[in-house]
């Protein structure tokens, strides 16, 4: 594929193609090739199911920076991602896939939602790692379900589910290693899958402070979401600081 | 073993022993011989986590004579149970056994907690069975759980959930099949585990209108707790009728 000539950004950074669907975090914008699209990487901040909200200066671009390494280093290993690369501060080209309405979340430690509602001190480290999906659908509010749930609901099938399990698996472990070597400890983070227009399951969405609990290995200090979320402070900092430590990585 | 002389009961069918737990549609009981209790079964309904209690006037006997049937005939194929057999109106003479504080709930019909939660709507039969784990604790409300939070937990391992699994499908075959026979549908049901003294898994706890849902296959009327749970009114009658059908059960 040949993608230079198949969009415009503007001077401000804003993609000037059709606006393809908006999220809290993100806005998709259509390219002049149907297969793919480009993600633009808004300020916003929401928590909560969108009860909390605000806006965290350059987080976009830190988040936009942060996604793209991390994709860049997983499609190395070989995991077969959304992300074709990364176009500036604030847009990455990707491909366009069906999502697969499941956030497929991945615990090394007990923290945030699952730690209260079974009971776990925070940072409590299991002797397995849990798996969990959630049904993506804001208006019954993201719940917990399992394979069974998934099958009858239509939205996944046992072997798909296999699939996504594996690699998942394999994600924690590059992902688990490659935040260790920076000093951070993946805490939990969550991911989405999809398919592209030749069936292939990718990776989508995006890995950032917004979607992964990272803290510091050594202060156990919170670099991700949860300063917004627990109204902790310096929540541009703690962004900033893990694009910093990876942009280190060799 | 010979039961015969280790236990006494009162004239108002009250074990004379020891009690070991009371909850809350039930009483434990000792008897003389330590691997061996006596489950009463009280009047007392109560929904949505004692929330809503009431009494139910001959409850307890029909539940203890639904359930002591279904255990026999699940006995006599095979499965392995807790139940000894029954005393008399109120009262079983079980196995002792340590409770995994896991509920198992098996789905062959969208209903109740769960179709709330997933936006299904009530009576939806989907292509697959949907099998649940509950984490058995009162303070976190028995919160909905996978195979990865009840080994991180501490409360099974991922081999025995394999072999609950693999009962808790063939006793969903046998009970299905059972109620269709006396023209109910099997909508859903909770069932629990344990382990005897010699280390034997054992399907323990009771089934019956307070942890089944049932309805007649050709009015769809329901003859079970969602009676009381949402005030329908003829709740002993719906709890008579399964115990009169499943007496002519041969």
């Amino acid at each position: 594929m040949t993608m230079q000539e198949d969009y415009k950004i503007d001077e401000k950074g804003m993609p000037m193609t059709e606006m393809l669907y908006e999220g809290k975090a993100k806005q998709v914008f259509a390219t002049g090739n149907p297969e793919v699209i480009i993600i633009h990487y808004k300020d916003d901040a929401s928590a909560y199911n969108g009860i909390k909200r605000a806006q965290i200066a350059n987080k976009g671009e830190w988040n936009n920076k942060i996604s793209s390494i991390i994709y860049e280093r997983l499609e190395k290993e070989g995991i077969k991602t959304h992300f074709i690369r990364r176009i500036d501060d604030r847009n990455q080209l990707c491909k366009r896939v069906k999502v697969i309405p499941i956030e497929v979340i991945v615990r090394n430690r007990a923290a945030g939602s699952m730690a209260r509602r079974l009971g776990l001190p925070e940072g409590m480290q299991p002797k397995n790692t849990i798996y969990e999906y959630c049904y993506k659908n804001d208006e019954l509010n993201d719940p917990l379900i399992n394979e069974h749930h998934a099958v009858a609901l239509g939205i996944s099938t046992y072997e798909e589910l296999d699939e996504i399990h594996g690699i998942t698996e394999r994600i924690n472990c590059l992902l688990t290693e490659m935040f260790a070597r920076i000093g951070v400890t993946l805490v939990d983070f969550k991911i989405e899958f999809g398919r592209t227009a030749d069936g292939t399951l990718v990776l989508s969405d995006e890995l950032s402070p917004d979607t992964c609990r990272l803290w510091d290995a050594d202060t156990q200090e919170k670099l991700d979401k949860d300063r917004f979320r627990r109204d902790l402070g310096r929540v541009g900092e703690a962004y900033n600081e893990i694009l910093s430590r990876l942009s280190r990585l060799d």
